[in-house]
């Protein structure tokens, strides 16, 4: 199982907004065919594994399976590969994390079982899971995965009173934040960021096959049309704005100007997060300022906080997040750190919402 | 050199304001002696290794000694080691630091050669030097080496608004900075956090032979009679103000009052560390709010920093250390992380301003 997700590790930034998946079949102790999933409308990580069998020569009736995710059961753009593995007449199938479409989690394995093959269910199914931790929220909750990238000094400080920010981390943590940008479907800023930075949200320094979808949250529509962020790609901005002159100015430019429900007249975070889902978005990346990262923490819309720390005290400056004011200690929302990191001087935190996380381990359940 | 440092490890509460020192003695492959520097007016590390060697009924001639620190050369309360050593006549002597003290280091280590014994110096110098970095500052540089313990949110927040900071970090990280406690010579708050919390500033949990010397910096002599640390053991009261009444009753709560030079209508902190040092203080640990914290650092008077991270956002609260805002982050002075622990759902933080390092790294150089 551990080589099927190493093979679907590859494929991290081909296969969105399908999952990210690894197939290697094993006969005698020996690995006979291996896949990971190709890009949208190619074939399955099954397939894949089944035709380089094939390929090899090699005959996979009484084999074992190892799939990082449930084999589908329906037509989509390709057969279900569930019949495939069925036609192949494997002795095994071992499984990593289930199906976490509600509507079809558990068909895939079932028709395994009716073909009279052997199941095993969960294996590795945590690390199956982070690999997919976006199409799991999209298909199982409805809104994509999202974390929170910030940058600060030990007391979380991420910018001097005057602006300055750059920059506050080294170069190792600076390149291990475009890692994360790169495996995003989408990078996130605020307006704050835009006017102050004027960022160009790429992703630079990783060979990718195409770059995440950049973003914006305007509730203002104050988005300059000469803004470096907008480089000819496709462009989202969320407003609750109705100005249509700068709407259209703004999609000369590629920009799409998506209106939202306002709350609080700023966008609705949440609806914000349904209407990426329903453009097939499985994560986002988020790269903002104190306000936008602090209303998208307390729109709960936020599963994981990855924060970069620099060596050094800052005192009286700009902080990370801003949020209501607690009264008690009891109503601070608690994370997890799941990961701790050194990335040169600096040090990398990784932090996710425990809960967040069980739903999801929840919904991937195999059986 | 390795079991040298574990023994060395084993009297960390009990040398002070000796360094710990730790020695084995090897001949054939073989552990003949070993021991560790006992209380002030006890043996050194050296001795009791002999004497260990003697009560085994071994020879210590041709034999080769470990000891984490260059063996003394002057009479203090004991004759000089490097004496004992020389009259066990071995082949050599393995030594971890130099002496700090500019004044007789090197003087073991020439005592040595000049009687024939082969030495090799700088053998995991690093590692002793951690074990007596607060010797060696006062030696070499006459203030005690300081730490600061903060605990904070992920965004460096140590309070609420209303003051509530109970607790925010875990029972492990707060098992572990008593660890840190138990191991210095004072533990030293500001009057902020006696007002605001009346902490007892006592080691718990962990078995002592004795507590650390409790002291607060209260510019103003504030100090209630009432409060909680004024537990009967000597307390020292840093000020700058002339109220011989105050002092006189916090004299009969066994508090002793010192009164400090003034830096800006406030105790001058290097006044405070040089005055700490000619009481012997080795090492003193800081438990304080923004305010002393800040100041400590704003004095230079910090050497490293003990950071305890909560996985919460806690947005607009109170900040961990008050310092003068800059304009550049160029003026920022960075540590360096040399340590980073997870404790129970915390992370542990350990910085350490390098260039103050290694001023103490050339103080115990050995030649």
């Amino acid at each position: 199982m551990r080589h099927a997700l190493a093979l679907a590790r590859t494929v991290i930034h081909t296969t969105a907004p399908n999952p990210r998946v690894g197939c290697v079949i094993v006969r005698d102790g020996r690995v006979i065919g291996e896949g990971a999933t190709q890009p949208p409308g190619g074939p399955h990580a099954e397939v894949c594994a089944l035709r380089d069998a094939a390929r090899r020569g090699e005959s996979t009736a009484g084999a074992t399976f190892y799939v990082t995710l449930e084999p589908c059961s329906h037509y989509g753009r390709t057969p279900p590969c569930a019949d495939a593995v069925v036609a192949a007449a494997p002795a095994r199938v071992v499984v990593a994390m289930g199906d976490p479409n509600p509507l079809v989690g558990g068909a895939g394995l079932a028709r395994l079982r009716e073909a009279g093959i052997a199941v095993t269910a969960g294996v590795c199914q945590e690390e199956a899971l982070a690999l997919n931790a976006g199409f799991a929220a999209r298909m199982s909750r409805g809104t994509p995965w999202t974390w929170l990238k910030l940058a600060a000094s030990l007391d979380g400080r991420s910018a001097l009173h005057n602006g300055m920010s750059q920059w506050i981390t080294g170069a190792e943590a600076r390149a291990d934040g475009h890692v994360w940008r790169a495996r995003a479907d989408v990078v996130l800023t605020g307006m704050g960021t835009v006017l102050k930075d004027d960022p160009q949200l790429t992703v630079r320094a990783i060979d990718l096959p195409r770059q995440p979808r950049k973003a914006v949250v305007d509730s203002q529509l104050r988005l300059p049309e000469t803004a470096r962020l907008l480089d000819g790609s496709e462009v989202w901005v969320f407003t609750v704005s109705d100005d249509q002159d700068k709407a259209e100015r703004l999609a000369r430019r590629n920009a799409r100007v998506i209106r939202l429900p306002a709350a609080a007249g700023r966008v609705d975070l949440a609806a914000m997060m349904r209407w990426m889902a329903g453009q097939q978005v499985n994560e986002v990346h988020v790269e903002a300022g104190a306000g936008l990262s602090g209303a998208l923490l307390a729109a709960d819309c936020v599963d994981e906080v990855l924060a970069y720390i620099a060596p050094m005290l800052l005192g009286d400056a700009a902080g990370m997040v801003g949020l209501p004011v607690l009264e008690n200690l009891k109503e601070a929302r608690r994370f997890e750190f799941i990961d701790v990191a050194r990335l040169g001087g600096d040090v990398r935190l990784h932090g996710r919402y425990v809960e967040r996380w069980q739903q999801l381990m929840t919904a991937a359940a195999a059986f």
